[in-house]
């Protein structure tokens, strides 16, 4: 059998896999979205069996021999032909998920479930001594992970890549580190400013129906395709992809402020548009895979910070959203709704901080991951180091642990070296949106007529065509010149916070 | 091992192959309810792999091992303990499934696909000629399914037995028939009384907000539990269950009458009502399976029809919905709103008919069906007989194919033998309801007051509990102390039908 045959049969075996597990996504989307309260327990019980399913195909030996007979062959070797990016791909998943012995994978499901369990309570409770226990069996749990799959500089890479493949610490690590630098001075003279946004004005009155249909409306606009996809109504936003035509998004509404409803529907169609992007004839295939977290993170960040938080963004639209809640906006100011929007201040919370303060939970969370993973942070030292961290880059100090270190879901759940996705997709988005600015030229200009369509090609064919041929940093790379850097990101937030201000 | 162990291992086993199945079922309620119309193919894939991975383990040698060692042991053979009727129900189903060559599987799956998509166009262009041959092939393949499952007297059992267990032709047929030939003479007299229903009033404004409240409200006082179930709407109305705890009903409402999306969740809320009362605990196997599509039907039908088409139901609802609907309803006297919702007339289309002419449908069917089968009428001939049928039985000819013999998907999907199920479901939730009249006592005085526990806990208790215990034959017999008969239904037919139309 020659290569090419054995590729086709891959190919073949690993689509019929995703059937499977897109399956399981399509009851964990359900149990999400509409599953009523006392089915949960057997509802778990199907996504076991199906998890088990599909794990026992991806580890098959059958898979191994495919790709043992495939390592050397032109496919493979050849990196300008797509298929050695999906035989790449497969190769790194394959080897991750073999790594891991079974007792390691079980011990990990055990301690994350239970884990979840206790942070609910603890951070309730606000009651981190209860938690920590339990944190520290799953921090070290991860350090086995790490060692299992193995790492040539530091253990975190072994985790990192899990999200943001073929990303390592020393590349990442100075950026971030360099960012937060900068941006401490930055969210000083934001705070010291005497030009203060008056926010009364976004907590008024905003019936629901409303919210819907004007937040779908603009996802129309820009481009999310709803006879591939829907929005419904979740306790917390996501997006989810359930086949090659067939993509979910979710967001929350708040009736007495558009912005939680209105910036996740732009945030999750960004992920939803990039899903859409993807080959859909490849699905299941690497080729048709999204890079990485980070990189679908700038897509969800450039569609909600950077248009969708911008000023010819409501140029056009602030005149339809008057129309749509006249009785709450018909009297307000474009400038003081926009200056409003865009308030930056230092928060205790993450998922409500804005864009010029984001990034800094982020290095403090990813500075603390660091620190744990190479022993060098116990987890009953891990509140005061947070706090520590707070202060020295927002200048704030938590009242509490539940406002503070026990915040996030992530850690509870294993999912480590998950947080600086978040900030890569922050920086990968202003470094392309600065590229598609200067390669369509208008951009603002179009955007400012409501008009989508030219970004959205460019990202078609810049990056969502693409799936998993390129890692994020060549993609960068490639379609910059220039490889991952703050440089982008800071002139952007300069720019706007430095006008908003009047810095 | 001894019997018990074998046992335990088959059970697991089989409940293990229901949370695949069942997971298959999430996928295709969600298909009907929420997918995006350009989902569909890939939904069909994922339902073919599921569908296939449940058919292997339904069929694997493994289950004929476990079912050959328990066939002769005290667990199967001692009708006493239920574990006789879970290894009969599974030894049933199996034998059913194996003995079908896959040759002939796939023909059929091949057939019914093309068979719908054919059907959809024919009758559309009113064109019978064009399903015809299509159709023909169909009842080909379904004399060759009943001669490969097997059968006594006639070829025409070994379908009927598929959807309702144990049952024959000649226990069946009979009493169809002596229902029909009792019909005739009250469906004329009801057409010839000078007494007649002013239905213009069920034709006004009904906001379909407020019928959905008042849908769901009804619904969860017979009983439904909305902890483990929901409503939601589709094109057609359907009753599936994704798991112990977890029923969905689905109605369809029309702006303009009550009656399509209220008497469906009446309906379907039935099916539910028997679905939440199968012991949980047992799910997966034939203990906590319903016993027949016909049993099914006579709770469907009972809630319905028996209760929700009373007098005293209206009695206690009727005030509720002239509050619900007070510009269509206020001026509406209780005994012209029940008259309304209670017209009989002949009709051309089944499932628009009354409960006086809906068994007469039914018996045309059957006749057919019975003759087609028993190779005594070619599919050509079909709509020539089906006409004269229609004249004999309602009095009245179809103007055209599409709205006579092309009306129902059952025979372009292979469902033949499906359709006495639905009489079935009439004729016993009647014997049913004349039982528990009598061992309630005031079972009309309940209703008038909105209390439904005690009829409620009177199915559970004689009916849902018992899962595939016993047959359908054997279950009516030990509730009413007799055999499947008509006179329960024509009794109840004769005193509603006699009073409302004066006869």
């Amino acid at each position: 059998m020659d290569s090419q045959e054995t590729y086709q049969q891959l190919c073949t075996y690993v689509r019929e896999s995703a059937l499977l597990s897109s399956a399981a996504s399509v009851l964990e989307w359900e149990e999400q979205t509409y599953m009523p309260p006392a089915a949960g327990e057997y509802r778990a019980e199907q996504l076991s069996l199906l998890a088990t399913l599909t794990h026992e195909r991806e580890t098959a030996p059958q898979m191994g021999e495919w790709l043992d007979t495939l390592s050397g062959s032109d496919l493979a070797t050849d990196t300008t032909q797509p298929a050695s990016a999906v035989i790449r791909e497969l190769r790194r998943s394959y080897d991750r998920q073999t790594k891991l012995s079974k007792e390691l994978v079980a011990a990990l499901a055990r301690a994350t479930s239970r884990g979840q369990q206790v942070w609910t309570e603890a951070r309730k409770e606000n009651d981190f001594a209860k938690f920590a226990p339990y944190l520290a069996e799953i921090i070290k749990l991860k350090r086995e992970e790490a060692d299992a799959v193995g790492y040539d500089d530091c253990r975190y890479d072994a985790l990192l890549d899990d999200y943001e493949p073929h990303a390592t610490a020393a590349e990442v690590g100075p950026v971030l580190k360099s960012l937060g630098e900068a941006l401490v001075p930055i969210v000083a003279a934001i705070g010291d400013s005497t030009h203060q946004p008056n926010t009364e004005i976004l907590d008024r009155d905003y019936p629901i129906d409303v919210q819907t249909a004007f937040g779908e409306a603009a996802a129309k606009q820009m481009g999310f395709d709803f006879r591939s996809g829907r929005i419904d109504v979740t306790a917390h936003p996501f997006c989810t992809t359930l086949g090659p035509h067939d993509v979910r998004l979710t967001t929350r509404f708040d009736k007495s402020d558009i912005r939680p409803g209105f910036l996740s529907i732009l945030h999750e169609a960004g992920h939803g548009l990039y899903e859409q992007g993807l080959p859909s004839e490849e699905f299941g295939l690497p080729s048709a895979h999204s890079v990485s977290l980070g990189i679908h993170e700038s897509q969800s960040r450039m569609w909600e910070i950077l248009v969708g938080l911008s000023r010819p963004f409501w140029n056009h639209f602030y005149p339809k959203l008057q129309a749509a809640f006249p009785q709450s906006l018909a009297e307000t100011p474009l400038d003081d709704f926009y200056f409003a929007m865009n308030e930056s201040k230092p928060s205790l919370i993450r998922v409500e901080a804005d864009e010029a303060t984001y990034n800094l939970h982020i290095l403090i969370r990813f500075e603390l991951e660091m620190a744990l993973l190479a022993d060098e942070l116990e987890v009953d030292a891990l509140p005061a180091a947070w706090n520590e961290k707070y202060e020295q880059y927002l200048g704030i100090t938590p009242p509490s642990d539940a406002l503070g270190v026990m915040q996030d879901v992530h850690w509870s759940a294993g999912l480590v070296g998950y947080f600086p996705t978040y900030a890569l997709g922050n920086l990968y988005a202003a470094q392309f949106f600065a590229q598609a600015r200067q390669d369509l030229g208008d951009l603002d200009a179009q955007i400012g007529r409501g008009e989508f369509a030219p970004l959205l090609d460019w990202l078609r064919t810049n990056i969502h065509q693409h799936g998993q041929r390129y890692t994020a940093a060549e993609l960068v790379e490639r379609i910059t010149g220039q490889p991952l850097s703050s440089d982008a990101l800071l002139r952007h937030l300069k720019d706007k916070f430095g006008g908003l201000y009047r810095l």
